[in-house]
């Protein structure tokens, strides 16, 4: 399934996208894309739907964050080697695991908003794992086990914020805006591999980021296996699994982004985002 | 006042401590400790009550984490200069912003679990602060105006997941159960001044940190405004101020906690938490 969230801003209503690409209205059957529908038994629930039966959304409604309830959102760094070498870093021995402020989700398509004093604002198309059921020490033969699905993310960072004011990544990683997520929830069974999806971004429709999660350093088992040692995964909870390569960071020169910008990204099967970049209204 | 919530593990009541110590009930007045009651309206109606007229609590039930709703647990790095040198490192020239899982939240007397692997576990006594209102791009000397009050916190943090398994140190504050928060929440009226908390841990009786909130090398004014130049501060957030000098890594040689330590600390007029550090059933 291809689940929803579509409507105005803090007023969403679930929804699902049929084999035909119709949006249709779930609100008669769950009253929110949470925890209960993401866990395996609301999923199940799920599937014994008939879409035809469900209405049909007329127009392009806005679409929202496609759930709700991420208590943790966390990023992955330097998963993919060829863009830990565009960032000048190592190829990391075990997985870097860091936190996105919750307050930095954002719509798939609505505007990022560029931090007054930012100056090296970029983008980093990532696959989010979206957790479906309680993780904690979980072994990897087991770790897909736990996961409702999978979502495109924008992990957006102030490169300045986060490499230049301290040890510490988080503040370049968590500004309000800094996370679109969507459009699509895909459920884990619409995904029979999930090391072998395509990534694409682009910038006023140049292309920066091409890549394949094939050539991720820990695929997604070993991702939530591996944060399970570290904090117990709750249903709702995303892991950012890292960017490949082509990072403004990494250009020669870097190209960051500016107000005005238009970002386009995707992965194949989970949709595509559009973010225009916008300066805060604080600047 | 000083606000706590109290009963058994995940049914605790909302309550608050009168004049004179004595746990009274605030069930019949809220129905828990939550972003509506830290709001400077909900703190107002609060006010108004007269302690004497809600119930007694009898005997001395557990104490929770005396609020709900803490989207993100903030914690500053190396924010008191003498901590900054006995761990090696800098004193930063402006504040470190990591994020607590927020799975690492645990009552205040609650154990503390080793996780498995674990071989530096450690203790660092903190004011926390905790937010009221919505707070974006404030300005220090408006800052405090968005604090709801303050609470005790242990920082509890393994050292070789923070420092020796990559940069980022959130693997090793995330922890379940590394976030013991209150026994209350003090309010801020009855906070005079944050910057003249004298604050204290012991490990099986001994004596490990003692330090004042005076000698912070940023302080709390200055925190609340820089966190919410990064992210925006919701009312429940909290804020771990940084830990004075004492911890176990920075003892000649480094001293950490085993299963069956005992762990007290408090800070002037915030109240004492005791944890005993218990084995990881998984282990």
């Amino acid at each position: 399934m291809k689940l929803v969230r579509y409507g105005t801003n803090g007023f969403e209503k679930p929804g699902l996208v049929d084999g035909e690409g119709q949006l249709r209205d779930l609100s008669g059957v769950v009253a929110n894309i949470d925890a209960d529908v993401l866990s395996p038994a609301g999923q199940k629930r799920l599937a014994k739907l008939d879409p035809e039966t469900l209405p049909r959304v007329k127009g392009r409604p806005r679409l929202g964050v496609p759930f709700v309830g991420i208590s943790k959102f966390i990023g992955i760094g330097l998963n993919y080697s060829d863009h830990a070498a565009e960032a000048g870093m190592a190829t990391p021995k075990e997985p870097i695991i860091f936190l996105k402020a919750t307050t930095s989700i954002n719509g798939p398509d609505d505007d990022v908003v560029q931090p007054p004093h930012s100056t090296k604002l970029d983008w980093e198309v990532e696959l989010g794992i979206v957790i479906g059921s309680v993780a904690r020490y979980v072994p990897v033969a087991e770790a897909l086990g736990h996961v409702a699905g999978y979502v495109l993310i924008n992990d957006v960072s102030e490169r300045q914020f986060q490499l230049e004011r301290g040890p510490q990544w988080d503040k370049g990683k968590g500004c309000d805006t800094f996370g679109p997520i969507g459009p699509w929830l895909v459920t884990a069974d619409e995904v029979p591999d999930p090391q072998q999806l395509k990534l694409w971004l682009d910038v006023n429709g140049v292309p920066m980021q091409r890549g394949s999660t094939a050539t991720m350093v820990f695929d997604c088992a070993t991702l939530v296996s591996y944060c399970s040692h570290y904090m117990t995964l709750l249903p709702g909870d995303v892991i950012a699994t890292g960017t490949p390569p082509g990072v403004g960071m990494g250009m020669k020169p870097p190209r960051f982004l500016q107000p005005g910008d238009v970002v386009t990204l995707g992965i194949d099967g989970l949709g595509e985002q559009t973010q225009k970049v916008v300066r805060a209204p604080h600047a």
